[in-house]
């Protein structure tokens, strides 16, 4: 754990307050603190999709480091829905996380899960993946859905364009993602101790990427996110677009880069000021036999493991990274055998907050870049020989 | 818990005992002591097949009062291997158990899953159902891959005939059981600390099973299994069955009814002076989305609790059981994830381990017929109206 933990003059306040209590180049470390809870930044976020971080126990999911972990709109609404989450008292009392939540607005798996979407103006009509009902989505129902959620973070409804795309789409989408955003606002109005974040578009397009983080920005938002990157371009582009919007954002509010990523893009994105990750990956890979160690990816599944006694790693404190053979991991991971899922996602969610806490450390010290070239040299050097 | 927990003479010995502790009619409170531990009966033992009890962490298995832990050996020759478990230490060191593990025979489940097998006097000749890989199964080798597994408790190879069937081939098979029978005491010899227990066999027929528990009395087994019940008969015929066999067992040696069963048929067992059970039912429902409870079986995918937000039992120390409420418990199953099962399997395994507890109990107090009727009562008046 960071130690001591950050108490700051606004930690007890009914507030959202962000401070940067640390940089390092362009790197931050900063503290959000809410009613529910403080979130230490650089941040990472697990994905509880459906009111549950899958194969993980709440407690397993805060005894890992999380602060925050972030609902999916899109699914809630769908199964078991928002009103009836309401009526249970909200999302934290609901999955029995009493921390802070932020949710997507719902968007995102709105254009890639749903059927028969269509898009106006007003909003999106489409109808669920599960069994085809017909809904709609306005930027006024996606607050009011995270509304229901008890979000203590909520997103702007937005259109986020899969790459590569023609520059007049990302354009159009980036546009409408704007008016989206004055709507968002509108609709949220003045919540004091939560927050709703605009969400930069624009595709590849630098300069499409400038206006809207210029425009987001004359909103005056508590937060802001980066969106549609990691959706199939080039990680150098990816950073391209960090190195042009970042500068454009407020200094002084949290920035969000959604949906990224590898443990190696997040420290390139730290470096490029940004605060907030969210990404499917540790929870993803888990469930696929994949482990995220210090020595970089490692399979499960492969024969190399079936007779080697030793753990994941016996320095963790994490006991499914410790404890388990990885001969063990391997025979559950064929077997698929649901412990094994269990435990490669503990593992997995225990390396990303193990790497957030070593970055936030690093750039207290000041010693961000030679931190960060220890981590990837430790990645490099691969996993320990075979037995 | 039960409370004082029985301290023997024998309890620091290398040896395996076993003491009837108190009986109520036929019901008896015993004690099985061994160097991995004591084990409580009447036992319930959770069903680990390929080393994991499907949904759980092994200390949540002890959590709920499991003494001991059934293993399947056809299960682990197949994967991930006899041989290579015995390498990585044994069973318990392998799947993180360090009390006492029993294991089948394999017989059971070479006759039920795996594919072309071919019986004769020498033993079972099949191919695995993962690969079509062949392989050799005799009462030697039966003994020699639990004696690799490092199980405490060792079964014989037998044939188990599913019901109904022809007298003469129930006949055959058991005393084909009993030749076996002879070979596995052989073959495990005198191991201090351990116990390798006979099989009944007979199937419906009682003269076959008075036959089949006399000539496995003669052979002085340290305990005795009943086996090829509940494998298609009515519940009166096994209890019938059990009737007729547990008074030809010797009173001073523990009796384990193999794959027995719904908490009612633990029950009437108990009465009938059965010490030791497992069944996959718990566990297995718990992957279905049913709850055993004191007010009988729970479907959460019903939709009456979708809106439910009381847990399954408030009184229950099982967080499982009393922290979830039931509108999150049916979410979880309708969305079919992997914490629903997780959740269930463990409220499941609780249920079943406070069962035995409090029949435990009420066999020391000399009330057990009393308390019965009681538990009786509460599955019978049914689960809480809704909401």
């Amino acid at each position: 754990m960071d130690a001591p933990r950050y108490r700051t003059r606004n930690s007890m306040t009914k507030a959202f307050i962000f401070e940067v209590l640390a940089t390092d180049g362009k790197a931050r470390r900063g503290s959000i603190t809410m009613p529910r809870g403080e979130i230490r930044t650089p941040a990472f976020m697990p994905v509880g999709t459906g009111g549950t971080v899958k194969t993980m126990y709440m407690d397993q999911v805060r005894g890992v480091g999380s602060d925050i972990i972030l609902g999916n709109t899109y699914h809630l609404m769908l199964r078991p829905g928002a009103e009836r989450v309401a009526r249970l008292g909200g999302l934290h009392e609901f999955a029995r996380w009493p921390y802070p939540i932020l949710t997507d607005s719902g968007g995102f798996q709105v254009m890639s899960l749903s059927k028969l979407r269509k898009l106006t103006e007003k909003g999106v009509t489409f109808r669920s993946h599960i069994d085809g009902a017909a809904y709609e989505m306005s930027p006024e129902r996606s607050i009011e859905i995270q509304g229901l959620l008890d979000s203590d973070i909520q997103m702007q409804l937005d259109e986020c364009t899969a790459l590569p795309a023609m520059e007049k789409e990302i354009e159009r989408a980036m546009e409408l993602s704007l008016r989206w955003a004055e709507r968002c606002k509108t609709a949220f109005g003045d919540q004091q101790g939560k927050a709703m974040f605009g969400i930069v578009q624009g595709g590849d397009i630098p300069a499409l990427r400038l206006r809207s983080a210029q425009a987001l920005k004359a909103m005056d938002l508590k937060g802001y996110a980066i969106g549609g990157l990691a959706v199939g371009e080039p990680q150098a582009v990816m950073l391209e677009m960090l190195d042009i919007t970042c500068p454009e954002l407020p200094a002084d509010r949290p920035r969000y880069l959604m949906g990224v990523g590898t443990p190696g893009d997040i420290l390139k994105s730290v470096a490029r000021g940004i605060d907030m990750f969210d990404c499917v990956m540790p929870t993803r890979a888990g469930r696929h036999g994949l482990a995220y160690t210090r020595r970089g990816k490692v399979n499960l599944r492969n024969a190399r493991h079936a007779d080697d006694p030793r753990p994941l790693d016996e320095e963790s404190d994490c006991p499914a990274t410790r404890d388990y053979s990885r001969a063990y991991l391997h025979h559950l991971v064929r077997s698929q055998e649901a412990l094994g899922a269990m435990l490669l996602t503990w593992n997995n969610l225990s390396y990303y907050q193990k790497l957030m806490q070593d970055v936030r450390a690093a750039i207290e010290a000041g010693a961000f870049d030679v931190r960060v070239a220890e981590i990837s040299e430790g990645w490099a050097r691969g996993d320990i020989p075979v037995m």
